[in-house]
């Protein structure tokens, strides 16, 4: 398997989808759709809906069902970022090289967009409804993990104590639950929704649980690392925005080595427990790999 | 039947289930669920749930299945005032007598707590999945139709084009298609979801959307009415608030004495639509009489 070329038309699949469910761009309300594109074909890893689809697969799931999920996903991470970009959040200008919603459409449609992509998420996972109507129990099942995994005890639970807390010299265990919330929580919402529509039972989708928190905490530490090692030309994004911000995280809580130490070791063991499901290929465990060692 | 009592006795239901379903306040995220408790439980006429459940009754509907939507369609009207009495939107320091959420918790705050009850919705009315799993098929259709126009088809569509279009001079045809997004899409949801989860058919939903919509509609011109004759003592919000915002409403549009009449006469057909139903009781022909005669 050449994993780049692999990588680049998953990308590629997933960003089809995202067009194909995006709201066509008309009537008098049109510039919320453009808004909506503009934060969401910005670019970006696509990590969730690319783990959503592995586990889709890893469980045997075969069919499109998965696809409206994918794009939900997608739509909740990035209304997350257009919030939390606002001037009464993180106040930030620049987005992966770009001006951020509110400073291309004004701060009152940088809200109404979040909430329209949030609103959004839920439409179309919903799509999934008429598509497979005798799988309506699975697909209920997948959008109740979908909206827990969004809300006050999952991410958003996550942003309000990160917010809260803002300037606080936070104590390891709180660091770990914002990250667990933040970050975990809609990479565990992707490989779970991805393992109950393909029809996992409940103590495999548990286990994926735990596989995608260390996969999320892994990925947020990573993100600490390189707001210390890399530079804005290749992140994107200011550099230094936390020590900026006198922000506690899993770098100055452990010092870069030790957190280094750490991406590694919770990536290998994510790794270990996925060879139980038997991936048919070696994507997954590469992907993860590269997210340990990536630069952006 | 004594309509005081009984609709004191069904705002008291609506509250106990908004009380049932809201989060405990309790974790290091726990501010957030006090502000979501703070909005949801401010007060206010509880009019969506209360059709919502009426609507559920007219089609047979007995169960408690109905319940969990019942709070989703009062949290998806709460997040969007929230949202809207933000600085970068209407920047509304009361309502309903109250401090707004906002300045109460903080403009971050604000955002999230929109954010949070607004995926909440969403997460509660997924609860009925679980009390009745073999009736996934129908909550999965009424869960498409509360997702649906709540969003950029109904009302953050309408928000979009009421912000977009602030201080300019509307078309009649305009002003319609914001109010039937920003006011009557809500309560088209209401009607509907509790139709369908009751088992209506396609034609009779078809029917109950359309009287919902008039009914929207009636109950927005009363709002244009009575920021023209009420006072703020009474509204428990500023009046004469358009004529300040220099608003085209359906009173600078047709006046006075036509608005009225045009409330009346909506009024009635939807009284006489509903007849075609059979209401068990006068309650709802009642309940949208003293909507045309409400001082607040």
């Amino acid at each position: 398997m050449n994993f780049n070329k692999e990588y680049e038309s998953r990308i590629s699949y997933i960003e089809s989808i995202l067009n194909q469910y995006l709201p066509k761009q008309e009537g008098y309300q049109k510039i919320i759709m453009e808004a909506m594109e503009y934060s969401l074909m910005a670019g970006g890893k696509r990590l969730r809906p690319m783990l959503m689809w592995e586990s889709y697969r890893l469980f045997g799931g075969q069919s499109k069902v998965i696809e409206p999920f994918m794009a939900a996903i997608e739509m909740i991470h990035t209304y997350s970022l257009v919030h939390d970009d606002l001037p009464a959040m993180d106040n930030d200008e620049y987005r992966r090289g770009r001006k951020t919603t509110h400073v291309v459409y004004g701060e009152d449609m940088g809200i109404l967009a979040g909430d329209a992509l949030l609103n959004y998420a839920f439409e179309t996972a919903c799509r999934a409804f008429e598509m497979e109507p005798d799988n309506s129990r699975r697909i209920g099942a997948a959008l109740k993990i979908l909206a827990g995994k969004a809300g006050i005890y999952g991410m958003i639970g996550g942003q309000v104590v990160d917010v809260k807390e803002s300037g606080n010299n936070l104590s390891g265990e709180m660091l770990d639950f914002i990250y667990r919330l933040k970050t975990s929580a809609l990479i565990e919402s992707s490989m779970m929704t991805g393992a109950v529509l393909a029809g996992a039972d409940e103590k495999d989708i548990s286990k994926i649980e735990q596989i995608a928190r260390r996969i999320g905490l892994a990925f947020q530490i990573q993100d600490d690392i390189l707001d210390v090692t890399s530079t804005t030309e290749v992140l994107g994004k200011p550099v230094h925005s936390d020590e900026k911000n006198e922000k506690t995280t899993y770098v100055t809580w452990k010092g870069l080595e030790e957190s280094k130490k750490d991406v590694a070791r919770m990536t290998e063991e994510a790794v270990e427990e996925l060879h139980a499901f038997k991936p048919a290929d070696g994507f997954l465990e590469e992907l993860l790999k590269r997210l340990v060692y990536r630069e952006k």
